[in-house]
Order: C-alpha cells, then sequence, then structure tokens
C-alpha cells in the first residue's frame, strides 16, 4: 500500500518536495484493534508545525518511515473489537497519510455516514469544527446581542465560527482574511456580515468601520498582535478564545506571542485558551448539534480536494501558504468499494 | 479647614515634599448634597499614578488647589438630601485629602459603624476587600480543591485574597511578597501555608516547592512577568484574575505588560481582567458577607496608622516604597466628636 512520509527532517515550512510517497506494508491487526481503509484525509496547518517537531511536544516521524500524521475518514475493513464491525465508519484523529490505518480501537469514533458527505467529518464536522464549537458555544458562550470578530474567516475553523456564533444569537459577524476571493466566500457562502481584507490597504481603518459599536468576542486564530488587534475593539467586559498562533507556526524565532495585560485589565476582557483536545470527548455532541444545521443550509463548508495520496505534497504546500481555499481534503480511495 | 495638595505637577513616583497641607474654606452643601467630616483617609496605589495624570484617563489634582484624590470614612454634618442624616456614617469613594467634603450624595454609600471598626472600612471591608472578594468569588469563583498564588500579598488586597480564597474553600493558600517580615505576616496573621520572600535568594526555587501540586488560581497584583511566572506554575484549566500591575506604576517607560499567548493556550487557562469600580454596586452584600468573619476572625486585617492630615504625606511616601505594614490609614480627626 501507498504511505506519505518525510523525505528528510525538516526544519522549516514544510514544502511539496519534503514529502515522498513510498510502497509499505499493509499494517496487521493488533488485539482490540481494528484496520481501516482509508478515504479521506484531512490536512491541517498544526501538522507542518508538527512535522518541525514544535506541535505541543509530538514527535516529528521519522523520515522514509513513519507515515505523515493526519486526521482520517474511513471504512473497517478488519475488526478486532467488539464494539466495531466491518463495514462501519470512522473517523480517526490519530491517522495518517497512508492507504490503510491500524489502530487500536479507542482511536475510532464511529460516524453515520448518513448525515452529512462522508468528507464533511474531516473539516466543519471534524476537528476545525468541533474547535469552533469549543471556542464559541462553550468557552465564549456567544448568545443574542453578540458581535464576532474571527481572524483565518476562510479557513474551517473561522468560517465555522461565524456560522455557528449566527446560529447562536449573535448580532453581528465580522471575518478577517487575506485577499478579496478569500473575503467572498467569507461574505456570500458563510453569510458574515463583513470581511475585512489584510492584505489591503487601509484594512485596520475598514476593520473600525466594520465594527462600530465595538465587538464583545473575538477568536483568535493567527497570533498575539491579531488578539491585540481585537481587544483595541473590545466592549467593556469582552470574551477572547485564544485558539491559534498560525502566524508563529513557521517563524525562525518562537515568540513570546506578547498580550498586553494593561489592555486585558482596562477591557475587564475574559480570554480562555482553547485546545480542542479536551472537547474530544463530546464530539459526538457536537456532530449532533452540527449536522442537521448542515441539511437545513445554515452551516455552510466549502473544500480543496486532491485525488489520491500522491497529490497530497502539493496540496498540502498550498496550504502551508494559504493558498487553499477552503477545507484541504485529500480523497486517499473511493468511498464505495 | 486643613486640606491636602500637590506642591506642584509632578512626573514622578511621589515624595512627601510633593505635598503640601494648605488652608482653604469648608465646602458648601449643594443641592441633594452632603457635608462629610472626614475621620480616617485612605492612602492606596492607584493614587500616585494617579496623581501623575496615569490612572484610567482620571486627571490629576491641581497643585497648590485640588486635594489628592482618596476615599474617606466620615459623619454627615449637613445633609441636602433625603436618604441621609446628620450622624450618619459614610464611606466616599470620591473624597479627598481635607477635613470636611461636600459630595452629592450619590457618592456616599451608608456604613454601619457596629459591623466593624470603622477604619476597616478603608481596608478589608474598602475597596481593597471588595477587589478581593470580587475577583475570588465572583471572578475564579474559588471553592473547594483550588490551590491560590497571590502576590503583594501582605497588602491589604493580598491579604484579603488568601484569607477569602481559604474561607470559600482552597485547599492551600501561597503568598509572595518582600521581605522577612512582610512574609510572617502573610503566614501569622493572615494563616496563609507559605509565603515567598521574593526579596531572598533562590526565591523562584521556593516558590516551586510550595507548590508541589501547582496552582489552579492566580492573583495578580504586581506585573505581567509575575503572571506568566504564576502561569509556569499553572495547572491545566487554572483561572488568573488579572487585577494590577503597581510595578509599572512608576516605570519610566510604560511598557505592553506582555503576557505570553502560547503559555495561556498551552495551560488552557482562563484569565480574568478586574477592575473594582464595576464592583461598586455589590459594596453592601460584600461587607454583610465579610463583616462576620472579621467578628470571628477568620479574617484579619493589619493597618498602618498616622494621626492628622499632616502626617499623609510622610506615609504616602512609605506607601510608595512598599514600606507600609498593613493598610495605610490617615485618621484626620477623632471618630466621636
Amino acid at each position: 500500500m501507498k504511505l506519505g512520509t518525510l523525505r528528510h527532517a525538516i526544519d522549516h515550512k514544510p514544502v511539496a518536495e519534503d514529502f515522498t510517497i513510498i510502497e509499505a506494508e499493509r499494517p496487521a491487526c493488533s488485539e482490540d484493534g481494528l484496520v481501516v481503509r482509508v478515504v479521506h484525509l484531512s490536512l491541517d496547518p498544526y501538522v507542518g508545525s508538527r512535522l518541525r517537531g514544535r506541535h505541543m511536544g509530538e514527535p516529528a516521524p521519522t523520515p522514509m518511515e513513519g507515515a505523515i500524521p493526519g486526521a482520517v475518514i474511513g471504512q473497517v475493513v478488519e475488526s478486532r473489537a467488539s464494539k466495531f464491525a466491518e463495514g462501519d465508519w470512522v473517523h480517526v484523529m490519530e491517522g495518517g497519510w497512508q492507504e490503510f490505518i491500524a489502530i487500536p480501537s479507542a482511536h475510532a469514533r464511529k460516524i453515520d455516514p448518513k448525515v452529512a458527505p462522508l468528507a464533511a467529518h474531516a473539516g466543519v464536522l471534524g476537528m476545525p469544527g468541533l474547535t469552533a464549537w469549543s471556542g464559541i458555544s462553550q468557552l465564549a458562550k456567544v448568545g443574542n446581542g453578540d458581535t464576532v470578530l474571527v481572524d483565518a474567516a476562510a479557513g474551517p475553523v473561522g468560517g465555522t465560527v461565524g456560522q455557528i456564533a449566527r446560529i447562536k444569537g449573535a448580532d453581528r459577524v465580522v471575518g478577517i482574511a487575506g485577499g478579496p476571493e478569500k473575503c467572498s466566500l467569507v461574505t456570500e457562502t458563510y453569510g458574515f456580515d463583513a470581511c475585512i481584507d489584510y492584505k489591503a490597504e487601509g484594512w485596520r481603518d475598514r476593520l473600525a468601520d466594520a465594527l462600530p459599536d465595538g465587538l464583545s468576542v473575538f477568536f483568535e486564530n493567527v497570533s498575539a498582535d491579531m488578539a491585540m488587534l481585537a481587544l483595541t475593539h473590545a466592549r467593556t467586559y469582552a470574551r477572547g478564545v485564544l485558539c491559534g498562533l498560525v502566524d508563529a507556526y513557521h517563524t525562525e524565532t518562537q515568540s513570546q506571542h506578547p498580550l498586553n495585560a494593561g489592555l486585558i485589565i482596562g477591557k475587564r476582557a475574559q480570554l480562555f485558551g482553547l485546545v480542542v483536545y479536551d472537547f474530544y470527548p463530546r464530539w459526538d455532541e457536537y456532530v449532533a448539534e452540527a449536522a442537521p444545521w448542515i441539511a437545513s443550509g445554515q452551516l455552510k463548508f466549502s473544500e480543496d480536494r486532491a485525488d489520491g495520496l500522491e497529490n497530497a505534497p502539493a496540496l498540502f504546500e498550498r496550504l502551508m501558504n494559504g493558498q487553499n481555499k477552503g477545507k484541504a481534503v485529500v480523497t486517499v480511495s473511493a468511498e464505495q468499494v
């Protein structure tokens, strides 16, 4: 079977040439384990950081041997666990770039292929969607009257943040994204009230214009500087979710990500550090709540698909450069066999 | 009557010579106003910052004319307001260094002279105590199982923070203070489990030793650096109250007070900016809860008293240098006349 791995150890933002697809043995099922045929593979920014050994202490894979890590959607083809049967559909967070994976059954979360398109479980119903829901409805507890700002708003986290905020009752939802194409995805498809293109001149003024009464909630994906910009537009008692610092994943020096404590106090802000791992036990609850929103058209998503593992490296490079439009998903094999 | 004012405009940490006591006309009662004979005057660190025009945008008093601002405890000697009568005891946050003050009645909060010693309304039942209660019981919601760290622990905010945390069920309360005398006040009088003297060598190691299982709540009075030190000792899901940045009140350059966003996320911390003004409407509720703790000996306080307005400048200088032992209070006139 095919397996995607690092060609060599890296200490830079990964590019397509850093990856290679090799032939590997199909792995064997362990006791209480499963073998899963991988159908969709999720490509996510944190993996770029992890390949450099920078993500939450998790190790980079061994070059020319270990699979690139990544969440997958697939079908059980062999089960030695009582709770899973052949043919079950599962989501596996600790998956990887390979056509078949062997995992302990505790790593698999059963999914219902009927509630939404299968690949949605990699994005809007997957880790990015769960992240958005955790921050908006569990930490910041967005409701009626809130004005919400989110950056990286065209991405699968940011786009879902704004839409869930709206569903939960927010009055106004404003995004920040890079370039007119992403901004029109944010306003036209995701239905935000406004999206500010941070690559355009005068964008800080336009952000102020888009928040005439300030914001009550911000969801930060990019950097401490952006969080502080959000806080300057905050009403008193604003809540802020600190979710990601994507800008720093590939900087050459590891920064301190400084937030201004004086501004936090002056605004009486409440800040919440969010790590989505903590919400994995509530994934089914999220899917049960969000799948009907997708069915009814309240919650939209966008995908950037590649077909076949051999096309994963190029899509990963596009993702690293922010050139993807929507959730990056690699279809590794056909849904129906 | 006597009135304490600035001798000249200042842009440095105030010293005794910056103040002067002048003779001024006793102010007249306005419509719906009161005249209050000042008995106790509270000296607080934020006033030092305000005299330089640095506190929350509030103006410094005019030299040789305006009274130094300060909260006072006093007795109504003239009332044109229906809710107050001559002889009523009041606490006035917007008071000042003068023997009599004329105020709108809305600025007075009636106090019961029987629930605690009168001067306690300047400290443990005054703004410092309300600050401690707001952060510990309203924002961080300290309860059973919590381990709480607070700095400036010998001060009227910090000392009350630890004691209220204990009353609310905290398992372990650790303070940080400067010097052995302050540390013994914290452990012996306030009953903290440990107090670390930050002026002693190796204190960071001793802090680690004092928090073998980490902390679940920190209450920050001093600086962003201290908040980050607290966060390195935090368990995941720790709550932090950002209350004051006293270290920066008199620095020559206005710093950004940087907090590390990466650490906040990694710890899944929740941070709360606290400005005690927001809790003024709940002052009576706090006093009703805390006065019995004082009566029963659960909540202790310590005072550094000066007698007469003419001794306020020297005590203010000691306060600015952290040489006060307990709440700085100036007794301006006798309780009984």
